[in-house]
Order: C-alpha cells, then sequence, then structure tokens
C-alpha cells in the first residue's frame, strides 16, 4: 500500500460523507506577527491587547481571516489535492473568537456532488467547521470545488446541489457577548466613520495597492499548512496552464481586507463570509488594489452599541478602483477584477 | 463626507497640533522573531532571556530599532502619507525597554513648519512619543519632513524652525535602573573588546554585507504598520521617479545595526538617535554594508559599570566599507553612502 | 586589535580546544510560526499543544531541525566563517525536547585536524553540544568541514582524524521518558501507517516539490543567527564561483523534511542524524523534491508503543523523484541530487 495521499479524487467522494481533517494547529503571538507582517493588517482590535480588553475581549483575538486560513489549509489534503479550480464560498459563519494558545482543528461534511458534463470533473459541494480544543465553533463555512476524476468512466452518484442561504445575515444576528462597545476609542482604531454614517449603496476606493511576491505568498500559505501544489512548485508550474505559480486565494482576500481599513478602519469583525469568488487568478508581481460597497446595513437585535454593514469587497490586479471596476452589462468580470467577496462586518454605533 | 483619509498636507499643520496615532500595537515574541529573520540581529541581551536577567532585565527586551520602528510607523499615516522624503531625525531617547506583551502607542506635537520657496511643498517637524500602556515613555524623538501642499496658493503660517540638541548625550545620561553589568558575559556577547578598548576617532569596518528582498522589506515595514505608498506598491513606482519602490529608510537602519555586531557586539542598548540622514534611497537588490566611528566616550555619573559610546554608523550599498566612505572635501557624500546615523549605545566596562 | 573578528583560520585550531559560542538564544513560538510558514511543516506533534499534551509532552515542542539549525548556526563565527564546504555530519543525538521560552547555548570541541595536500586548507572535525538554560543536552553533533588557511605556509599539528560511529542506533535508543504514544491520533495526525507498516528496501516517493525564494532561505538562515557569508551578499556573490547566494544546507533539509510528511507523517520526532553530505549547493529558483528510503527498523527497549526507522532522505532539484534518483554505478551522485541524509525518526507502533 502507497504511503503516500494522492488526494482524494471526484469519485472518492460521498453523500454525507465525514471527514475528520489531519494536522491540528495550536495558533500563537508568531502567526498573528507574521500575518501582520504579511498585510499589514491594522484593525485595532488585533492589533492592540489593550484596545481589545476596554470593548470585552480578555486580549487581542487573532485577525479572523487568519482563522480563516487555518481552518481553509487543513481541508486541503483531504478536499483539494486535486481541485482545479476553488468556485466559490457560501455561508461563512465566524464563532467564538481565537486567542493565542487556542488549537483548532476542522472537519468536513460533504454536501453535494455534481458531476461535470465532459465526465472528466465534478463539483465537490462541502461544508467544514474548525473548532477549538474546547470544542468551540470558529468557524462553519460551505465551499464548492471543481474536483478532477481519476477515471472519466467512473461511476457516480445522482447529483446532489444543495441550497445555499445568500444571505447570512437573515439567519441570526447576535453580537459576541461581553463585548460593549461603549469603551471604543475611534482615535486609537483611525476614523470617525461609525455605521451610522455609512448608507447602502455607498462605495469606496480603498486608494492603496500592494505588490506581491513569491516569497510572501509562499510563506502565508504555508503558514496555513495549505499544501495545494499550485502555490509552490515552479518546475512543475512553467509548463502548466500560467506558467507560474498561483497565488492562494485566501491571500489575496486578507490582501483586499487589509486595504479596506483606509474606508472601513472600525469594520472590527468579520462576522459572516455570505459569498465569494475568486474571479482570476493572481500571481506575483501582480499589484492588489481593492474597492468596497455597503450592500446593506443592519441592527442587531437588543444591541444599540453595534451593528453589521454587508458589504462587497472588490479586488484588482494593476488597476487602481477610483471608477469601481467590475462587471460589464453581461454581468460578466472586469478582466481587471481577481475577487468578489461578499461578506457582513460589525461596526460601532453612535451611543 | 469620504471615509477615506488622503493624509495630512503642509496646509493641514498647525504649530502645536497635537495628535494621537492610531492603531495601538501589542508587541510579542513574534515580533523579535520576525526581526531576527529580517537582520539577523545577534546582540545577546535581545537574543537570550537568561543573558538578560543575569544583567538585571526581568527578560530579554525587543531590539531597540524594533521599537522605533513601531513607534515611527504610527505616525506614517498622519504624518508623512504626503512626504517626498524623510529630511532626518534628531534627539531620539530611547527610554524604558519594551517587552513582549507590552501595548506601545504613540503621539505627536508639531514643533515646527516651514514653506519651501516653491511653495509647493514645506517642511514639517514633529516630535513623537510612544508610550506603553502603563504610559511609560518607551522612544520620544523628532523628525522633519518634507510634505507636498494639497494647493500651493494655500495660506501658511510664518515660518518656525525648532532649535534641535545636536548632542542628546550632554542632556542625560542615566543607565536603567536595576541593571548591572557585573554578570555580563563576554564570551556569550561575542567580543572581549569594552568600553573602556573604543577611542574616540576610531574606525571600525563591519565587513560583512547584506542584500535586501522585495518581499523583506516590504513584511518589515508592514510588521511595523507604516503605511508609506511608495515601499509597496510596484504599480504606482513604475512610472516614478526610480521606477521601483523605495525601501523604508529604517529597514537599512536596522541592517547597519545588525551589521555593527562584527566590532560592536557588546554595544548591548541603543541610548538616543542624535541625527541620521537617509543620504540615498535603498531597492531590492542593493547590498548594504556599513562601517563606523566612534566619536565620543562618556562615563555615566554614578556608574563604574558601563559607559556611553556616540557612534557614527554609515552604510553604504554594493560597496565594501574598508576604506570608509562618506564625505568629498565639500561635504558631499559619497554616491555610494545610503545612511549616516549618529546615536550613542551603552558598554560595559572593565570592574 | 582590531574589533571586528575574521573568524577562525584552519592553524587557529588545536586539537582539543574547547569553545564556548556566542549568541545564547531564547526560542519562542514566534520561531515556530516562522518554521511553519518557511517550510510548511505538518508534523501533528509540533503543530498542536494538545496533541502533543495526549502523548505525554507538556506542550508542542519545537521543530527538531529548528533546534539543529540554532544550534548549528551559533558554531558558524568560530567554525565555519572561513570554510569553503561542510563536508559532512554525522552522530547528532537528539536530545531533551526543546519548548518555547528554552535558551540553548551551544559549545563545541576540536576532535580532529587535517591539513590537505595542497597546504592551502584543511579539514576540521568539531563535536558540538547545545545545551537549554537548565543544562539539558539538546543536539550532540559532531560535522565536518574543509577550511581555509590564513597563511599556507603556517605549521599545523599532526592529522588527526576521529573515529565516527556510523549507526548511532546501535549505541542507546531510548524512548523519552513519560511520552506514551496510546494517545496518538492517527487521524489528526494525517496517515493509517505505522511502524509495523514500513520494510526495510522500501523507498517512498514524496511526490510534491518546493521552490526556494532567496527572501525565504535569506529569512530562515537569519533566524538561526548562521552569519555564514555566502548566503547573504549578492554583491561579493556576482564575483564568485556560482554567481550567486548559496542557499544554507540545512535550509534543504528542513524542505526535505517537510516534503517527506507525505509518506512518513507519524515520524514524530527525528531522533539521531546518523550521517549527511550536501551533494550540490542550491539556489534561489531551484524546486527541491525528495524520496525515502527505510534503511532499517529496530524495535526500542522496553517499549511496545513506539520504534525506531533508520531513514535515507535523498532532496533533489528540478527533478521530480518517481524513480528515486541516487547514485550511479560508481558511487557518484545524480547530479540532480543536492541532499543525501541518513537518520532515525520515532514512529508509534500498533498496540
Amino acid at each position: 500500500m502507497s504511503k503516500t495521499s494522492p488526494g482524494n479524487f471526484f469519485e472518492d467522494f460521498t453523500l454525507g460523507q465525514e471527514i475528520v481533517h489531519a494536522t491540528p494547529r495550536s495558533v500563537t503571538a508568531g502567526d498573528q506577527a507574521l500575518y501582520t507582517a504579511l498585510y499589514g493588517s491594522r484593525f485595532a482590535l488585533h492589533s492592540s491587547d489593550e484596545f481589545a480588553r476596554r470593548i470585552g475581549y480578555p486580549r487581542a483575538p487573532l485577525d479572523d481571516l487568519l482563522v480563516f486560513h487555518v481552518v481553509f489549509g487543513k481541508t486541503v489534503p483531504d478536499i483539494s489535492l486535486n481541485a482545479i479550480a476553488n468556485l466559490g464560498y457560501a455561508a461563512s459563519d465566524f464563532g467564538v473568537p481565537v486567542y493565542p494558545g487556542d488549537t483548532i482543528t476542522t472537519s468536513s461534511e460533504i454536501i453535494g456532488l455534481k458531476e461535470n458534463s465532459n465526465r472528466k470533473t465534478g463539483v465537490v459541494y462541502v461544508r467544514s467547521t474548525g473548532i477549538t480544543e474546547r470544542g468551540a465553533i470558529v468557524l462553519d463555512y460551505v465551499r464548492w470545488v471543481m474536483v478532477n476524476k481519476r477515471d472519466p468512466k467512473a461511476p457516480v452518484p445522482d447529483p446532489v446541489v444543495p441550497g445555499l442561504p445568500t444571505d447570512v445575515m437573515a439567519k441570526h444576528l447576535e453580537a459576541p457577548d461581553g463585548v460593549v462597545l461603549s469603551g471604543y476609542d475611534i482615535e486609537q482604531a483611525g476614523s470617525p466613520h461609525l455605521w451610522d454614517d455609512y448608507q447602502a449603496g455607498e462605495r469606496i476606493d480603498h486608494v492603496d495597492g500592494m505588490t506581491i511576491e513569491e516569497a510572501e505568498h509562499q510563506m502565508a500559505t504555508r503558514l496555513y499548512q495549505n499544501t495545494a501544489k499550485v502555490h509552490f512548485n515552479q518546475h512543475l508550474a512553467k509548463d502548466g496552464r500560467f506558467g507560474r505559480r498561483i497565488v492562494y486565494g485566501g491571500h489575496v482576500i486578507s490582501m483586499a481586507r487589509a486595504l479596506s481599513f483606509n474606508g472601513l478602519a472600525n469594520a472590527f469583525r468579520i462576522f459572516t463570509i455570505n459569498g465569494g469568488t475568486h474571479a482570476a487568478p493572481s500571481f506575483a508581481g501582480d499589484t492588489i488594489y481593492a474597492w468596497s460597497e455597503v450592500l446593506g446595513k443592519d441592527p442587531l437585535p437588543r444591541r444599540k452599541d453595534v451593528g453589521a454593514l454587508r458589504l462587497r469587497t472588490v479586488a484588482t490586479k494593476d488597476r487602481p478602483c477610483a471608477d469601481f471596476p467590475y462587471k460589464d452589462g453581461e454581468g460578466k468580470y472586469d478582466p481587471a477584477v481577481v475577487l468578489d467577496l461578499d461578506y457582513t462586518v460589525l461596526m460601532p454605533r453612535r451611543g
């Protein structure tokens, strides 16, 4: 029996299958320091223990997207080692905050399978859940990926495509217990603009651009213990479709979130990711820009101190976003767009 | 009202203005590990908790320049986002040591303003102070930067240029309380040369060179949450004056300090930065060399175990320093010089 | 007296000489995070405090090779600053596990000296030992390096070549006290293959490749405070034998170990390094692949829960290892081979 794992192919998955993913991961202040070095994240909650304590956290929790990447990375060896494309995300709920010292493990359930008409590939829908060592959920999300078949002739089950909530916000909107925004210091947070100041339809150009280097995206992706081959092997990539290593899509999400600080500095936590698309691949040398649109505003039940903003953040490469590039009249993405992310953040309200 | 900050222009500053900078920063062992990875710093006090304890510190404090960069980084969004050049530093006093877990915040006072004759730019003089969560000062320094005007015709106040001490040493020279150098182990520190062995006028070639990579200076500068646009955006830089991203000047200071270990291994703390000039920009691919001159020696009041050395450290690019390149007869820097730093270190004395 | 150290030349060493190396190093969670980012290591013992506790460790110890590199790095300024080549390793015993917060110091004894016939160089055999602040040995190993003479005419002592054990396993095979593998979770560890499943002579292709970037190997080597000039200075290297910076051989060892997870996921600790050769230098841009052969299997005395596997791991550059490239009929390495490492790991046994 071969000692190495070739990863799963489309016909290896079964509906309802449950997978406990390998490599539990204790996260530390070292991971957070690397995250800061990789993206320059400046959201005060994740940067300062003191700031965190003043609004009811015991200390600064890790950046939400660092948690996302660690949970996601675990699923790769079992789910997407033979994937062609990560087609989308939906229904990502962030749970309890994660602190240095916590240990995250991830498990998944296969919730949908649909062979493509060419019979060479199929789409796998999977719900993955990351939990702490105390069993508290830190992230629960759905993604769907196109996975190769080992053998095009292999029989596959009848197609099942799960219904996915398009708006997680409608489901439940509870602010974290114990968090009281009265101690929130807008001067330290870096912006006077609070939940009350944003309007549905408002668009914000995040102005700055950041250029990706090979060493950076490789270090990031390895930090998350994401093993997808396409990110690390130039010897293989040089003969592939793009001739180069592809940047992990999550790296671009984190860059866009860090850039969004300029305009959304008080979006102190990501609450849910409602949906996301990697519209085009990114490569080292690309400069990432971003802009956001406020899709909606929701108060939270029983809370006057904090509200939810639903956002679309669009990232482009090598193209500033002052004119908000997105889709053309036929719904096709502008060729510069690399990311289209629909998510919900928490933001303090005026008292 | 625009949600993004364009940064301040020259005419936005007023004399005496006080600014609390955003993004308090808790520093950790992760930041120190990255600092070591970025520069290879080997000063024993910052490398070993045990070494630190033997001379009276509770544990290894962070590298002084890491503290400098964190304090400096905070000021960028408010002070130098629209800067053309960081003209100089002066009067930097390092205060209490900073340990993992401390949270640093920075505030600034505008102490001078002088429009340039072209009316397009002006020089802003600013005193910035970093403090811990307990209010203890970790760094207090002055810098002056050339900042663009938004509108050349905007009226500006009468020029005020502050008097700056050229020799911080004269001001106060107190060794840190509780620090007793009798436990200092020169074998572990890496050099037998103590304060007594250095002479004013002595010059030391630090021999080695280190090549800068894009990923390294970007990661360093983001670690410090320094947001200056010129360091990160190749898409913008390609059409700029240099065609490339400029390396944060502080990155070169840290490289020079790390290189200076070979010759100054017992310079266990930076006490003050008396003045500094970035003589030329550095770019990825440049190899940094350095040499130092002992400008002066001062005993400390009531201390026989430790003395102060005033140093000039000069860094060059792509040019070894065996012949101590500096200025020509007209006071113009050798074209290879990138940094001219005048600072004071503490060093153990023979008992 | 010059303040800078030129390093030792061959004629500076004496048989039996003992050297205490500079720069004690407290290791932290930050170092482990960087190690993960640099190599993507996924061995569960080093990744998860919870996993470690379940098999008797107080928390996750640092990766064994991170400890190796830190101990090795200390020896460079005294032993190999003027080395031409690191000829080999032998008899490396890993001692107590190292945890964040431990402080490592290294000392060495010169155990052999042999001038080469050209009289320009000689081979230095050195045994180096790393200990914690409590005096516990974390690593004890022998290496031999070819070192330049300062003066070819300098007299040298009679040659002494130490006898080196070729099989450390025979010496002593004690599993760590307190470690009980009954709690070992193969699902979390990522592979069902245990000690019982491997056979002497079995060969495993580790499948994946990882491309080296300049920023990565520089950051790694500086993290270990390894000061060898050849790794950092492109300005000097451009006129040298290879025209470029040479990657620290230990960086390739760590890449090979990380790649070996796919096939050897349950090799939870490195026990000894029996011998090692850097068959060719590596450079940025090289893609490292690896394969392993099981050289032997040994039970441990009084232990039914854990056994030792002796392995050869061979790393190549720009050449996949499906056909196990190694040596030709005359014992010469395949030109793609960069590393030949003979080491012993611990692996759980079926109950």
